[in-house]
């Protein structure tokens, strides 16, 4: 039943012969990899304001030109990422850029920042979504769903993880349209919004606030543009990906994929620019009443609360839920390369029924659904631990870019390196910066976590090196055959159940079984021995006393006695246990023979031999 | 490591011989019995006040009637219990006696709500001792300490359950003195407040609520009447537990504990009376902005504060402390009786290293973490859950008790039954109304878990006689020896790991055994069958394929196979398994051998034989 619940639920399995990777056109790909990247316009400008509202309205104006700094460094980063690209047309994640170029700790770094991010991905991607949602139910008049925000997110990440379970096959017009509806509307909205105030004038809204110099407040208000600054560079989150997936692009792959990138960043760019003007000109501010995101207010704003609105409202909600999506790909996927790589446990390189790697997709949705609840998926209080892990593997991905580039010594390599190496100085830069303005707003806890993984890495590494070495069979020494047996057959009472384990004790060891019994009441014992005269199959019977109640320790003390007796034997442990028909029923039976069998493997090193009994009803 | 730590928490393990069971002289037994009782009395009229104030303070005067009603039900009853006294001299609980008398059915009924009133007896306990500590913390100008009530309470559920563990050996004063300075402060407090009001005159506090009898709102009225003395019901809880300890008490056992039970009747009526007047005198009211309780704030206007009002406080708290434990000593005996009769799991019944019922301890503990939790270590939200419980196994208890008394037909029989019958009544009749007046405030759940938990019991005795059915030797036949053995020997690779288990496949079955190795990866076949040519041990390889990628299914498919190939052998599986050297290692084995060995013997039925090799670091 249960393994007909779990086909419903995942389908069939797909044989290994039948993996393929299909190679997407540009247009298909743009829609892929950059819902994650575009997708962070929606909160973007709403992270600078939340945090520029702290000294007053008066400094929002300061957003336009904070948002230009990072437009400049989004420009950059883009076109560093270009050159990772032609130089990577496998696919260069900073995993593998970092450790090709600039050894084992630099890449395990990266790949930790990576998995943080990847988790954060899914954990903000999804509170944003649903934050699009919850506000668009406000404005319709159910501000009640903002209460569900936590089980609505929750119910998302599971459906997603389950959808990634079973594998998606068809990546085309179901990843595309979403993307290419949200771009149309932003874009659309802008342009509707501008021309409308260059014809009819300033809405008939609030008036934008007005921009008042700080007077004798500025030490703090240049902590307070460092941190609205920090906060926007949400708006890089995600570039990265075109260059990570470069295989996946149809030939020339490399200058498809660097065009594609090129859109993105445009596009990218114009959004996040065109919202930030548009919320300066029309006055919205965050609202911490009722949580109504900056952009369903900018939406209701510009096109009063109707059919484009909704379609605005759903597509942001959409291509949230795709830019999650990016982590379920990308995850499991760094995960399978750590794990080949002997620096995470092996179970996350295998591949399930489904043909994807299950075990990720498992950890990921987890972890993302911890931080929702932790987080009451709050999109805003998620952000700061977001950042850090993408500004670490951008600084440590163009680092590897500059020493591959002075290493190759190729026309225009210096060039290259150059660029690379600016991208990497602005990118370190604002890392520090990341670390110290959003340090005690939740970046401490990424900064524990990160070396805390890599640490990780290196003992799991070692573990396992440890293990080959062990397993080595060129050390090894062709062991003795075994010459002698000896079973113990354990027995809880003289019934039915023993019947098979005491004739497999006797065809293995015809001359050395012996059936043990554990006395636990005084008064049992005699009870036993006289039963087992009757029915025990020839089998001399041991009774143990146990005055401390515990079976483990005379079945252990037994064993070692037995051992001593001749030198060139090998002692087997005979357990009977029950096989219910029900499953619940293994709740009443064999805990104790689950126990002795820990004990007996793991503490004394034993064979242990397993009799199943099936019950019938 | 870990079983050191074990050591220091719960000490050596105690042999079984040193068993014995202490005899109670009346002034302790009442101390060690009637702590749950008493101490009800830190809640009751609070309970009684909670239901009335939602009319308005007016209606505040009726919890005096309300209190005299209950006290007149309280002494039917406990007139009822010391029948029941005398009759089971060995300790009368409601599941015995109803059991006896009533049948099977009722008996688990009985037990059920005897389960479920235990936990309630902790979580209600617990969480009123800690109202009582932050009501205290509160007048002493630290009233942050409420913010911390559910925690505090963890803290205290953990204790006591592990000094249960441990197992509580010396109950003398330990147990007796909280009780009696809880019950000298009470009645103390009582006294000098109605001295000083005779001499005095009227508290200088603010006046008590005067009667104003409610104009047109009689319907209301009757139903809040109801609900207010259903609510004050709770100070019946733990009446009970004189007659389920007779055994306890020094002989003549059963009239030592008729005389303790009417000292300790006697007593409660007086501090229950006493406080539900001094409250009406000094218009104390439940405040739920504070959450100081009734007896703080009572205690706070008789003595004000200082080092008496101190004493009360701590007093209130240590004797709910020790109601709590009686739960500790009621729940684990009545899972053993329960488990002995198979109704519930037999792991029940067994004693741990420290000769207590640890797994019962266990269970109770963590249930009374889970409703602290659930209800926030708010005792008056828990209160609606407790009675429920309680009134049912009184009224099952009494109801028994007519049977029985009409059964033995001997000298005052009659008498007996009639006194009986009027508690059973009453008991019942007040039940109904519990049920009514309190579904919708919590009392559904238990109205839900009960029936749930009987038919629990009955499921599990089904199994269990179903069981004993099957292994029966009466029917059985003599299983014919075996003749031939066939071994298959599961291999994840060629290395030193191996060698053991094939060593032992060919002393066990030299003519039958092969080596088994599944292909998840299509190259890998041929790179294994080649080294196996040197490292063998002159065992056959099969190479199986698996399409899916599926470790389980190919193995299970050859195993079937291999079965048909004679029809007298005996088929076993070896599976060699590492066992690494720290206890974090084994997360990154063996996972693939837990589920193919719970494949083999819980799927497929067969004898699994684990191979163990030492990992040395």
């Amino acid at each position: 039943m249960s393994s007909s619940f779990k086909r419903l639920l995942l389908g069939k399995p797909i044989p290994t012969e039948s993996e393929n990777r299909d190679q997407l056109r540009k247009h298909t790909a743009l829609a892929v990899f950059s819902s994650d990247a575009l997708s962070s316009v929606a909160y973007a400008t709403e992270a600078i304001l939340a945090v520029l509202i702290i000294a007053g309205t008066f400094t929002l104006g300061l957003s336009l030109p904070i948002s230009l700094a990072i437009t400049a460094l989004l420009v950059i980063v883009g076109i560093s990422y270009r050159q990772t690209i032609h130089a990577y047309p496998g696919g260069g994640g900073a995993y593998i850029v970092a450790r090709e170029n600039l050894g084992v700790v630099p890449g395990l770094v990266a790949a930790g920042a990576l998995l943080v991010d990847y988790v954060l991905t899914v954990a903000v991607s999804i509170s944003a979504g649903v934050a699009a949602i919850t506000s668009l139910a406000g404005a319709l008049g159910y501000p009640g769903l903002r209460e569900y925000g936590v089980g609505l997110a929750l119910i998302f990440i599971a459906t997603i993880t389950l959808l990634n379970l079973r594998g998606i096959r068809d990546k085309g017009l179901l990843f595309a349209l979403p993307t290419y509806i949200f771009v149309l509307s932003i874009l659309g909205m802008i342009a509707y919004a501008l021309i409308r105030y260059f014809i009819v004038g300033a809405p008939d809204l609030p008036p934008p606030a007005s921009i008042e110099p700080p007077v004798n407040a500025e030490l703090i208000s240049a902590w307070l543009i460092l941190r609205a600054f920090a906060a926007g560079c949400t708006a890089l989150t995600g570039i990265e990906a075109i260059s990570d997936n470069v295989q996946d692009f149809k030939p020339p792959a490399a200058r498809n994929a660097a065009t594609t990138l090129t859109v993105m960043i445009v596009l990218l760019v114009t959004m996040f620019l065109g919202i930030t003007y548009l919320a300066n000109l029309y006055g919205v501010t965050p609202n911490s009443v009722t949580n109504e995101t900056v952009l369903s207010q900018l939406a209701r704003g510009v096109f009063g609360i109707g059919p484009i609105y909704v379609l605005l409202q759903v597509a942001t909600a959409l291509i949230l839920v795709l830019a999650a999506n990016t982590g379920y790909a990308d995850f499991p996927r760094l995960a399978f390369f750590l794990a080949r790589d002997r620096f995470l446990p092996r179970q996350l390189a295998n591949r399930g029924e489904r043909l994807v790697f299950s075990n990720g997709i498992l950890v990921l949705g987890i972890a993302a659904a911890v931080l929702v609840v932790l987080f009451q998926a709050n999109p805003i209080a998620l952000l700061p631990l977001y950042t850090l892990g993408v500004f670490t593997s951008f600084t440590l991905s163009q680092l590897g870019m500059v020493r591959r580039n002075l290493r190759t010594q190729t026309n225009g390599s210096e060039r290259a390196a150059l660029i690379s190496g600016i991208g990497a100085l602005l990118s370190g830069v604002v890392l520090v910066m990341l670390a110290l303005t959003k340090f005690i707003h939740g970046a401490w806890i990424v900064i524990i976590v990160i070396p805390i993984l890599v640490l990780g890495f290196q003992v799991i590494a070692r573990h396992y090196t440890r293990v080959a070495e062990q397993l080595s069979l060129t050390t090894a020494v062709r062991p003795q055959p075994i010459r002698r047996l000896t079973a113990v057959v354990l027995v809880s009472g003289v019934h039915k159940g023993m019947l098979p384990a005491l004739e497999l004790g006797r065809a293995l060891a015809p001359d050395n079984v012996t059936a043990v019994y554990v006395n636990l009441e005084p008064d049992q014992g005699m009870r036993i021995r006289s039963r087992w005269e009757e029915w025990g199959c020839d089998v001399p019977l041991v009774v143990l006393d146990s005055p401390y109640r515990s079976l483990v320790t005379p079945v252990l003390k037994y064993v070692q006695e037995i051992e001593g007796r001749y030198r060139d034997d090998q002692v087997m442990v005979i357990l009977p246990e029950f096989i219910p028909s029900r499953w619940w029923e293994h709740l009443l039976h064999n805990q104790t023979g689950l126990l002795l069998r820990a004990a007996l493997m793991f503490r004394a090193g034993k064979t242990v031999i397993s009799v199943p009994y099936k019950l019938e009803r």
